[in-house]
């Protein structure tokens, strides 16, 4: 019976998924669920494909097209939140983040490693959201001006594994880290 | 190849792979992620059971402990979002809602239908969310006033289906019920 017995054990899990999920396509945490609050006021979510996962700067990143509502959303509010389930390890990661939207020469690096096949991706006309008369009344342009990364800063992680016993933890990222159990 | 030549088929198929979720435990759209805004401004998100879908009053329900933080934050900001990702039908499904929060007599008819196993989900010391010192201090005590249901009145549905050619389109709820493609 698998059971974490300290706070950073069950971190140390956590983050070995999420790198997991960067590296394996098939892996589930490679389609976290992204979610931004849209100007109506509704929490508005999309699976997107998680591309990095860096420990050490607690940061997650995901691209984008640059003309997505999603964008829009988070111009009027950066705070976002980034949800995990992955089922064969019976656990789920949420984290509360900020993001800072990068474009143009800081992404440059990233445009370049992307095949072209995938840059089919960011680019559209009309831009994605907008109206249309018939269902395939748009074109996918690649733009390399409508890259976008997402880099969402973790500010809180909400850790939940549903073993035989269900254990939950929450982690307030900032020095010193805030780590405690919580009743799941 | 599948398409969707109008908008009122695209919206039937989204109806069909809902009520499927309700019955059948194992289809993916069981388990969408249900969003709401914490006091703290972030879109948080958690797995949740599907429970009922019905057209006729454009309502999805699931249950929840009263006693959880969703719920403190629906009292706050009853806007929530659902999101449903079916990888077998390439199918997305976003619904913006406003929810209900109903309990006591108004749930005494589901409470009674509910295993006796699955109650234990319902009613937690201490209360879901709580720090406790230990991983496992806490218990799950079936308590029927503990147990809500969380009706999601149907605002807007945004469908995505990622076949050869995407296609999309946004629904608005009322009378009349609006609806448009959109560029995926």
């Amino acid at each position: 019976m698998k059971q974490f017995s300290d706070l950073s054990e069950f971190l140390d899990q956590a983050w070995s998924l999420l790198t997991r999920g960067v590296v394996d396509a098939k892996f589930a945490s490679r389609n976290p669920t992204f979610s931004t609050i849209s100007e109506e006021g509704f929490p508005t979510m999309r699976t997107v494909v998680l591309r990095r996962a860096d420990r050490m700067s607690n940061c997650l990143e995901i691209h984008t097209d640059l003309k997505t509502n999603k964008v829009f959303s988070l111009k009027k509010s950066n705070f976002a939140g980034l949800h995990f389930w992955i089922p064969k390890a019976k656990f789920q990661i949420r984290a509360s983040v900020i993001v800072d939207i990068l474009t143009g020469s800081e992404v440059e690096a990233d445009w370049s490693r992307i095949p072209m096949q995938s840059r089919m991706s960011y680019g559209s006309v009309p831009r994605p959201g907008a109206e249309i008369k018939g269902p395939f009344d748009y074109k996918k342009i690649p733009q390399q001006d409508c890259f976008a990364i997402l880099r969402c800063n973790i500010k809180e992680l909400d850790l939940l594994y549903l073993g035989d016993i269900h254990q939950r933890a929450v982690y307030k990222i900032g020095e010193p880290l805030v780590s405690v159990w919580v009743a799941p």
